[in-house]
């Protein structure tokens, strides 16, 4: 144990490279946490989000989903269909949905129906970059974003009945 | 081929044995798809919902689920503690979602990203049911409604677009 | 925090009372993971699957499928239908599976695929459970067993390199 | 209805491109249904791989997953870490996985189990895939090759029985 490398800060920067703030992810933790636990704090939400952050398979779909999508912006994937589909996010292409699910199967059923309604309502930031894919490709980042918040608000779920998930 | 026990009629009366009509899951269908399709008529969508549920793994997650909330509410279950689990439909209690999931999987990410918002907002015959559990145990029936809801809706999404899903 | 009931006792008592030791899935758990790591102790194995049986998500899959298993022998469920397609273990009925897979996905994909080895090879426990249907319903007990040991499997894969799931 | 663009010339060339011939696939497909249809012909095999190929979401985990092995070999992606996962095909990266499951999930729960078993296992082109991995990345093609494989084993099984998958 021990010799693992940890992907979170480079995950991290990433993700603000492309314009996202770890607030913003917090905003969407904080709207779907509201009605649950309106007492909550930005300060545990920020820990819950960091702890999501640090697990390894949520690192590897951050990684992966931003790197196409930054691919996709720079045209150097093979396949220009490929390429077409991501810069235009075609609404039945669905591998980022997929990506999606991978971080919010680690966190339970409560996750996957956080990230459906807020894949269906894109309030805050997810709507902010479903509606901006004209300077940059975002296929990828507004699932992945509203993945890492849907798990959070699962976690919070989850740890308020006293569960380790 | 065709040794087959379709067990899809004893699926829509176990469904209508429990207070919700084949209507009424096409009313759900209609809501989630009148902002992409805003011509489709009610006998198209009867057509697809009867195609979901002539599937054979849609077919065993309805019995099971039915007949764990009839189970419930006979109370014939071993286990009193998921008996009382069921007939309060404990928030934390997913594997009515988890079967729900084993629905829409066979139709692609969109339907899980239906299956997701319906089952947050509640519209219709799910906020219905959901409020509706004095009189029987919805655990299930809920979510497996929902969940041929948001499969028949991913089907139009597809095969609008010329795909057999 | 801390109002949490915690069923892992009960799940415990419910597998053993089916005719599973907590020995013979740590046995499945050896054979999945020697040969990754030869030196690993049944008692590092132990406290891992302990961890597994503690989280709420895996109690609910657990109560919900044995209790299924239980009330076909009884046959106490209100679809004759699903009764017989329990009892005789049908091979094309998958909820078994989708509950197992709601274990799994907790722990990632590499649980996953560790879930489909042991499906399909049927080793040690998960073969005597399989062959003896006679005795007692066992369509959900043997998924379960593999997918609690499929998980531990895993995680023991992703602790080794520092990481939590 | 109609406009559909279809990929899936597209999707065969990218697999040939990589050193894979449908022919494969079927050896694969024959393997994981020996033992339930012994007398299956490899004309009704290629005739399911091809149904599988035609599906626009099984198309588009194609595209994605070899043109992610595509840049990882030509060292375009963003993160270096990234491209060094992928060209190490690194144990604990699951991302391909993901991808594979997002394949299997359309055809029901037997697809998952047949890919976990051809994973773990990897017999014929999936392991030389897996071993071969100097010459090209084929961190992704081998489990998209595999879930193609358990795809069309798992509607075979299926419409053995008269159902439509």
């Amino acid at each position: 144990m021990g010799n693992k490398t940890n992907y979170c800060d480079k995950c991290i920067d990433l993700i603000v490279s492309r314009g996202v703030s770890l607030d913003e992810i917090c905003d969407c933790v904080m709207l779907l946490q509201e009605k649950y636990n309106p007492g909550i704090t930005r300060k545990t939400v920020d820990e819950v989000i960091m702890s999501v952050l640090n697990k390894r398979e949520v690192q590897n779909a951050i990684l992966t989903g931003i790197c196409l999508d930054i691919a996709a912006d720079k045209n150097v994937l093979e396949s220009k269909d490929l390429t077409e589909i991501l810069v235009n996010d075609n609404s039945l292409y669905g591998v980022d949905e997929v990506l999606a699910y991978g971080i919010c199967n680690l966190y339970g059923s409560i996750a996957l129906t956080n990230y459906g309604y807020i894949d269906r309502l894109k309030p805050l930031v997810i709507g902010r970059l479903n509606e901006d894919h004209n300077s940059q490709c975002n296929t990828f980042l507004d699932d992945i974003i509203g993945a890492i918040a849907a798990a959070a608000a699962s976690k919070i779920a989850h740890s308020d009945d006293g569960d380790k998930v």
